[in-house]
């Protein structure tokens, strides 16, 4: 078999074969096919597209040309929760101790973030003590006992697609559904989960803006899951605008401790209810998403599943004071208001730009080996379709640098679109993939 | 200016800039643009196709990579033939002294063939004593003093197009009409000529195989010559069997030598004809083809055309009794018949067929280092159309090797179709393509 050919085939749009993709992945992960030859096929690919089957044999070889988790040893059906990515995003830090509370194990991998704020585990890092460090039977016995234990990503998970995409951000050949599904799909198939409910954004501060895109993107991501033999569904959720108040790694984590007391902001709440439901649906824990809304409902308001996150924080070394009194967790020297200076109805808040502002104020990594402030970020103090009045504080910014606060809130400014009328509102939720169908809402 | 935009210009189907294009040559040439953005940009250009300003743009920056001949110290104005490749071509050896005898100075630099038969240089070395070894001075002299000097080529003519035609070869990315044209053109204008007559192979021992094909690659490599300011005509001529009868180095110099002594076979001469009249009219020799026809004939007929041949092997060392008694050319130890095992007519003798044969008795180089019998080749006893009866010889076998001779004999037996009807003729010449028209004969 020679790489030649199969990129031949693939510019005059023949369907590749499974024994084809995994000699170019396994090729290419080893050395033996050039980039140059990747990089051809890539453009290929780009321009005669992938039908479900490569795209699953593709999803498949990148899986397998790294570390495959097994977590066989975990009772119950392990329910993995993905999120294509946004700002404001403190999901998984709620929604981990919910579902575990309602008695699905929860087995996660995170990584560290780049861009706008921190990744989940730098997240948790607001809490002093709390480690991601285990052996690989702690981590075990840790979802085992407390149904929840959130571990670090190994170096060696779906190298293949570390270096593809390396590659494909240096010769214009991201934005192809079947090579962004694929991506994804690797990473998380290789962390071993049974079933997985992928959360799709799609909005300004989303990787894909357009709606009927983050459907296309949602469908394809399903199809390659259940081709894997793995239940999965997608919820399709607005991005336009930052999810719940807060941006920032602690300020997210209050947030999301705050949800945990029953005092969380709708939406955020709202999606937690609604991926929480289909992750119990998908771990057979209720035969129903409305009796999953009920369970997860009645998880955050008993208090029980603050009672989790508290004892999956203990267990992980983290200092449980921090859970009880937020007031502890990492502060900013400074609190800034930013102020509106017209009366009228917000009609955007930039995700991406308030991403952006945070990034600017420190609150993310620029590069790999940035060093990430906890304590600063942005908390909003209106949303989209709220009504402001000149001089009302449109958000407030914490910072330690009075240069980088300067420079955000010129970024910030940017963000607000506001108008004499009023907006037509937006669903939280636009719809819902699922093996058999596409339900927009 | 960044690679990464010039290749998502070209993904998206735009047009590429002048100062675009340069950056790239510039940059893979210089190393600075890797691999794999070049392989990229490549496969765009595949599908999304150049206009005829971005070929002219590559091919001047691909020219000017290297050295560009300056012939301005030569009398006249300096045409130049060049031939897209075909079997048993021997054009250059008798055109050469052909136009010359008839006041047209011929610079021309060749180099050393790959493939079937050897390329200019190699043939002429038959002729004991002939070198290309000169210093510029000496050239220019012998151009003004004989009209008619053959040079080797320079290792620095046009080095983007070698590293880039050598990076298209194996992401395949070689068929693209605008990526050959400019290939072939930058190497044609870097050697210096004022105008340029092209002879475009069709068929199949040619580059092209498709007439429609030829006739754009025709047009866009004129277009290219007219835009760098070089009068250029293409010729679209017939190379679905062999030129001539001989294919190997010493049998087509015995063959061109035939021709200048008015000896020569009837599809050689008229096309020697048809590309000389051409090369006269752009010379401003003749003011018409029709005139140019009639004065290449003279110039064959009268023999001036072999005594410039003649002049010229003496100039560059070789030994003019070669020329005077063709047999005492390098000659093959065995001469072995191919006979026809049924009655027919012939309808096809596949010249890459031919030419594969030609090279397996080691008439060529399969790689660069491979050394070539000289000697060895096939002289063909009859052609398309001829009607030949079992038992009648079809080609005769010059080996000295009686391995390579069987196996040339096995393969050469392929590419003869025999019928019992007569074929239709087809012509030698298939149309004229010049800046105003595209005329199909």
């Amino acid at each position: 078999m020679r790489m030649y050919d199969i990129i031949l085939k693939k510019r005059n749009g023949e369907v590749l074969s499974k024994e084809e993709i995994n000699h170019f992945i396994d090729g290419y992960t080893k050395g033996s096919v050039p980039d140059y030859q990747a990089a051809a096929l890539l453009m290929a690919i780009y321009f005669q597209k992938m039908d479900k089957e490569e795209t699953a044999y593709l999803t498949e070889a990148m899986m397998n040309s790294g570390e495959v988790i097994d977590l066989s040893n975990i009772e119950g059906i392990k329910v993995d929760k993905h999120s294509t990515g946004g700002v404001g995003d403190k999901t998984t830090i709620a929604l981990g101790p919910i579902v575990a509370a309602c008695g699905v194990p929860v087995a996660k991998f995170s990584g560290r973030g780049l861009g706008h704020t921190g990744g989940t585990i730098d997240k948790l890092e607001s809490i002093p003590g709390f480690s991601v460090d285990m052996t690989k039977e702690e981590f075990v016995n840790n979802v085992n006992n407390v149904k929840l234990a959130v571990g670090g990503q190994t170096a060696n998970l779906a190298p293949a697609d570390k270096k593809l995409y390396a590659l494909r951000d240096v010769t214009t050949t991201v934005d192809n559904i079947s090579l962004i599904a694929g991506s994804i799909m690797s990473k998380k198939l290789a962390s071993g989960a049974d079933a997985i409910v992928l959360d799709v954004k799609t909005g300004s501060g989303a990787f894909m803006q357009d709606i009927d895109d983050s459907f296309e993107l949602a469908k394809e991501m399903v199809d390659i899951g259940i081709n894997m033999g793995r239940n999965t569904v997608a919820v399709v959720t607005d991005m336009d605008q930052p999810l719940g108040y807060t941006i920032g790694n602690s300020l997210e984590v209050k947030e999301a401790i705050e949800l945990l007391q029953g005092k969380g902001p709708k939406d955020l709440e709202e999606l937690c209810i609604t991926l929480g439901s289909y992750m119990l649906l998908l771990a057979q824990q209720v035969s129903s998403v409305d009796e999953g809304r009920v369970k997860i409902k009645e998880a955050i308001y008993s208090g029980k599943a603050l009672e989790t996150l508290k004892r999956f924080i203990v267990n992980q070394g983290g200092d449980v004071a921090y859970i009880e009194n937020v007031d502890l967790l990492p502060k900013a020297k400074e609190v800034y208001p930013l102020k509106v200076t017209e009366d009228g109805y917000i009609h955007k808040i930039k995700a991406d730009i308030v991403g952006m502002s945070a990034l600017i104020l420190g609150a993310g990594r620029d590069t790999k080996d940035s060093v990430i402030d906890l304590s600063v970020g942005i908390v909003l103090n209106k949303k989209v379709g709220d009504y402001v009045k000149k001089g009302e504080v449109l958000a407030y910014i914490h910072s330690n640098n009075i240069d980088r606060r300067n420079n955000a809130i010129e970024k910030l400014k940017t963000a607000y679109d506001i108008e004499k009328t009023k907006p037509s509102t937006k669903p939280l939720v636009f719809g819902i993939v699922t093996e058999k169908e596409i339900k927009r809402l």
